[in-house]
């Protein structure tokens, strides 16, 4: 991907999931039944943080204005979060569980459209796995306790994910070059259905993992 | 100081007390008026976290179970918290240059009195000087920019104080055993009027340097 305001886009897009991501799980730690959980959710939501300073001194680097490079992207985030508020502990963590998978295998096929350093460096903000196990372990004892939670929690992630794609394809809709880099990236190493079909299956994956339904 | 009790006391107040000022930070994060400042804020209570974990696992260590020994803290922070809630991003501010400020000189004293590795961990999760320089320099240039600001701000600060004082009392109260040592051991090197008016010196001091009177 050759074309440097694409770069910053994607970067600055990152870089503010990141923040809104640190603000969401630090609010939502509070849900947490005991200090041990408060205190881990609290961790992963600090770890965005620094994420956050990676990518904003990238773009600094690259010559962008990281908060004028993130401006466009602050609205579809907000309003994300917003639509998808939890309201409880279980709630908090298939957010966080849900959305950092997803976030971390779009990374992942993203890095694999930059070139150094923006590659390593996309490589590197992937969330530790050790959240996402501990996170992945709340949810299935939660549901081998209480078998009916399944089915809410399964219809939640669901909302979670279709409310994620609303926004993107608003940022999509927004940011017409930015998209149109992305699908062309994508259809070189194959095709953009491809994309959506592995991040899709993966998803998929990861909540059988844990008992929820896709 | 050679009760392993109240070390675990001191540690585990220590301990709450950067988990509650993580979540405070971060929802005074929002009251930030441009996405420099926020990130700026929300690093300061990552942070935080950082020193949390250190502490959690040398409470471990020491054979406590960190949740247990942080319970008798919890309702005094939390209501330091609640009763000094910033309105604006000059109080969230404040408080977190004035909060910090006497955290630090307050580890700085009571790290004299413990024995190593206790004494080198609670020098280690001082604050950054550089959160400090920050907050200072907003403080002091929204002053310059609107000198009315100063009088109101002052008045937060001895607000800040007062509940602090208050709370503290009210540990004390409840924790006869690590009062004491903490009395006893102030005046085996001096006297804890001494540690108390070295307290005051320094705030008077932090205060006058971004403009407000104590």
């Amino acid at each position: 991907m050759s074309h440097p305001e694409a770069v910053v886009d994607l970067l600055a897009l990152l870089a503010y999931a990141e923040l809104q991501a640190f603000d969401q799980m630090a609010t939502d730690a509070r849900l947490a039944p005991d200090l041990r959980r408060r205190a881990m959710l609290s961790e992963m939501a600090a770890a965005e943080i620094v994420n956050y300073r990676r990518l904003e001194s990238r773009l600094a680097t690259l010559g962008a204005e990281p908060q004028a490079a993130m401006r466009p992207f602050t609205e579809a985030l907000a309003d994300y979060h917003q639509q998808t508020e939890p309201k409880d502990w279980h709630e908090a963590l298939i957010k966080a569980y849900v959305g950092d998978g997803i976030a971390d295998d779009f990374y992942r096929e993203v890095a694999s459209f930059l070139d150094s350093p923006d590659r390593q460096l996309v490589l590197e903000v992937l969330h530790d796995s050790r959240y996402a196990e501990f996170a992945g372990e709340e949810i299935r004892s939660a549901i081998a306790a209480d078998p009916k939670l399944a089915n809410r929690l399964s219809m939640w992630a669901r909302r979670l994910v279709g409310e994620g794609l609303s926004q993107a394809q608003r940022v999509a809709a927004d940011h017409p070059a930015l998209a149109m880099l992305i699908i062309t990236a994508a259809n070189d190493q194959g095709d953009i259905q491809g994309l959506f079909k592995r991040l899709t299956a993966a998803h998929t994956a990861r909540m059988a993992t844990v008992g929820l339904n896709n």
